[in-house]
């Protein structure tokens, strides 16, 4: 996504007047206020405010344990404590505040975390721009043959082609023909509430997105997944450097408790259990169903680095 | 939106088979249960699933109340006191789900929407069908010349002709688009996740949505409203009808204190009371803004029956 | 509440540390922070963070209003806007963090709004302090002979002696006995997770409380009204001039259009108009519930300055 | 607790009186519905009424899944997947709603799930009873030496005596001082709502919640673990039960991935890793911090049997 001159000298602006204040501040978040990252080929992502730092974890933490917590501990190691004993109430206590550019249907998947305060760019009441997403060759999947919700390989040469030109043909014309049915010109227009149906789910819309960061983690925790559809997975991973500069402590130990961590069923604990005692457990003797078991040793391949 | 024979015959199945339940029934509820209401021209709204009456909201009301409830109190006077002093939790206490069919722009709206459980179809995982929304000639508004966000005359004649076209030809294409880039007959056939991005917000999905009645009259309040568009209006006016026979005192009272209330600012109730006093008031006494003066005399203007 | 001169320091410690930073900045809120502002006997009120301003709001209204917006319109014109038409979505996008300390009972009712974050101090992992609320002589009234839920006159002489003394022994010997059963002092100690069941519901706690602005606004909207108990009153009394000074134009578009404001019914409308065509609405003819109509008549009484 | 005859009456008289229903009955709940079950010294819960059965999990999960799914899949085998694979949607479209009868200190940490429906006994409005938690023998447990937030041994002896008996004692005096401090004989009567205050934290209240599945196993998972202190543990286990019955697939899935599950960290699934290829992995060689390491081994021990 190029920024217009316009839009890169309004950051410029913003960035230009430094205030003073006597709230917590992340240097690290600072370095990133205002600034577009860009995502997929018309998108991006960039704060526009915060609240908090991995102290305000620590202090909120603490007025829970008040008086009874002798020595003064590691702040580290606290926040550490809390995130692996899934104490979420001290991780809401930090907030940070998103500007997205996003096409329709990822906004339809993102949207769908309830707990975060939207503000979204009203077709209604406005008219949408001319941008559509159409994938990096690299990106145009066939639809996987074991996973009804996966991909398989990259679509090669003319089937490609063809895919390309019909993303892009119908986009253009589905926004040719927006713009002729709300035309004031000569006629009396359509409303835009109307007008707004033919666009297809390849356009691009754009919100603010508020949401503490307990919540911010969960969704980068489902999101930030390899299971996750690459065109939200790739906002996430944006996101995801943005988290490691403002709260550090906390990244963390979300990437050590939750990214790379792993869930063990009652029967997988009980498989692996017998496999240390030296056992050689089969998919007849696991005592879980086939899919569980394929399941249980992709796990384990899985988090091989 | 005429049901297929098979839909009518798993409804008329549903129903075929009532069974003993020790829990609060409302009779009024139960002969809507599975039915579904026609909405627009291919959407439906149908109750799949309910908990609680009338007699639920005083329940709970009265634990709160307990002994210091001297008198047995009407429970529809109650139910009147607890609408109109904004007592919610009350009212949480009822829950209903519905299924809807609905097409994507209308879901966007009703999404954000956010104290509510939502399944719906997926996209990403499945094959939608070949099912559009466009709107009837007498619903073909144009833009309005004064508002926004609203609707003016309806398109007359050639306009109104082409628009109906545009609508029809560029989602047949879309669809066709879609059918062909996802096809495997002879080609690996594009991720169902991304060929989605090409079909416009006219296209219908469906969902399960589950709400408790006090975030279910919330949602009345704000979309069955003069001000909300058309499209989700319908949706909203139908599920009036089945709230009115679900739980006929609540619903009596939500008309009363919700539907046909007016809320008055401090210069608005100040203006009435030297109206009452037999000043006459104007644009230049009122000590409102113009646009603000303009809503409190289409406030009266608006309610008269 | 006094603070302690250790308290104090800490207070002068943080403000006399200012830090740049790029982020909206409200001078009004900063002059807050940290200062703890004395509520009831023991309690207090203090700001610990906050996001946003007035600015905030309609940056983000805007996004849904984009390219439409021909003019640039006036911020507070466009709060106003917002707040009387029930927009809630702009005012989620700032977002405030305090520090409270308040009796138990008061706490009990605090939390029955469930959307804001809350961190408090554990009495099962710590020690409470001896401090408990001990209402003032002209607080301490008397049961309401017409509302269950009110009060009435204040005490006075000996029953109002003999209630205070109650109060303030009953709360010294609980103490007394809660420290005697955790005492390790040549005995095992009651865990304190069971030791605390014995202290009354006016001992203090204390939490960390953080919330967005339309929340805020709708407790305080709540609290702050005449028929909320006195004693959380008296916290959303404070926290008012705090948000005054934070955000002035949504704080004094609150104050018009939700704390001054007034609700009509369908049928109270329809008196309304009646009285301003000159007729003389009685009770008999008014349509209205002998409570309904008291209450009417009570709207425009509690409103005239 | 032993029910009054008044009490049972009334149970006995919702039970008698079944009624025709369309919607999905669940017969293991049916066997629950308004008997109240006993936990703690006078407390309870009780069923008041529910919404769905296992099948409305599948329900919903496929109305996500459409014509994509090929093969009738079995209901038990989905509802394993969709909780294996954290997808909880579907599990919040059944919903229950429990009369609970609880200590005040209790009920405290109960509100801390703030994702469902309360209606409380309003000790504003009305007297509460004579009812005090005072613990059995065997649950009068002493601090824990080494976890703040834990209890160790049993109490014995003379400091058990004690401990009791200034229960009982606090108990019943401050009650007779809140009866004393109300009573209208002679005297006008402190507001009930400022009399309350003089009550201690084991004192019972009750309420009605209203729940999602998807919330209720999330806080059954919490409240039901070792970790949780005994006297709310007890109302969830009670839950449990009651869940078992009503759900009974979803509960098993919520025993297998949930309750006996383990979640291993990034440096732990190493080690696993490792330990499988042979190696005797120590606490110097293991990645961990020395708590990481006692938490690692405490989670195979905890598991074994």
């Amino acid at each position: 996504m190029p920024l217009t001159p316009d839009q890169q000298a309004e950051i410029d602006e913003l960035r230009a007047a430094p205030r003073s204040t006597l709230r917590a501040v992340s240097e690290g978040m600072e370095a990133h206020l205002y600034k577009a990252i860009p995502v997929l080929d018309h998108g991006f992502v960039r704060v526009v405010d915060y609240m908090g730092d991995d102290a305000a974890i620590t202090q909120a933490a603490r007025v829970s344990y008040g008086k009874g917590t002798k020595s003064v501990q590691n702040d580290e190691g606290l926040i550490r404590y809390l995130m692996r004993h899934w104490h979420s109430t001290p991780f809401e206590m930090c907030e940070a505040k998103f500007h997205v550019k996003l096409p329709v249907f990822v906004a339809r998947q993102w949207i769908r975390h309830r707990t975060a305060n939207v503000n979204e760019y009203s077709a209604r009441y406005s008219i949408l721009d001319r941008e559509f997403y159409i994938p990096a060759a690299e990106d145009l999947a066939a639809q996987s043959a074991v996973n009804n919700q996966g991909r398989g390989e990259v679509l090669q040469g003319e089937e490609a082609a063809r895919v390309l030109d019909l993303l892009r043909q119908d986009s253009m014309r589905a926004y040719d023909h927006y713009e002729e049915m709300i035309s004031q010109d000569g006629q009396q227009g359509l409303a835009r509430e109307l007008a707004r149906m033919n666009l297809p789910a390849n356009i691009y819309t754009q919100w603010y997105w508020k949401v503490d960061l307990h919540n911010l983690l969960h969704f980068l925790r489902l999101r930030a997944d390899a299971h996750a559809q690459y065109e939200i997975r790739v906002y996430a991973d944006a996101i995801c450097k943005v988290v490691a500069d403002w709260v550090p402590f906390a990244y963390k130990a979300f990437e050590d408790y939750r990214l790379g961590s792993v869930t063990l069923s009652a029967q997988m604990v009980d498989c692996v259990k017998r496999m240390l005692a030296g056992e050689e457990v089969t998919e007849e003797t696991c005592g879980m169903s086939k899919r569980e078991w394929r399941e249980f040793r992709e796990l384990w391949a899985q988090t091989t680095s």
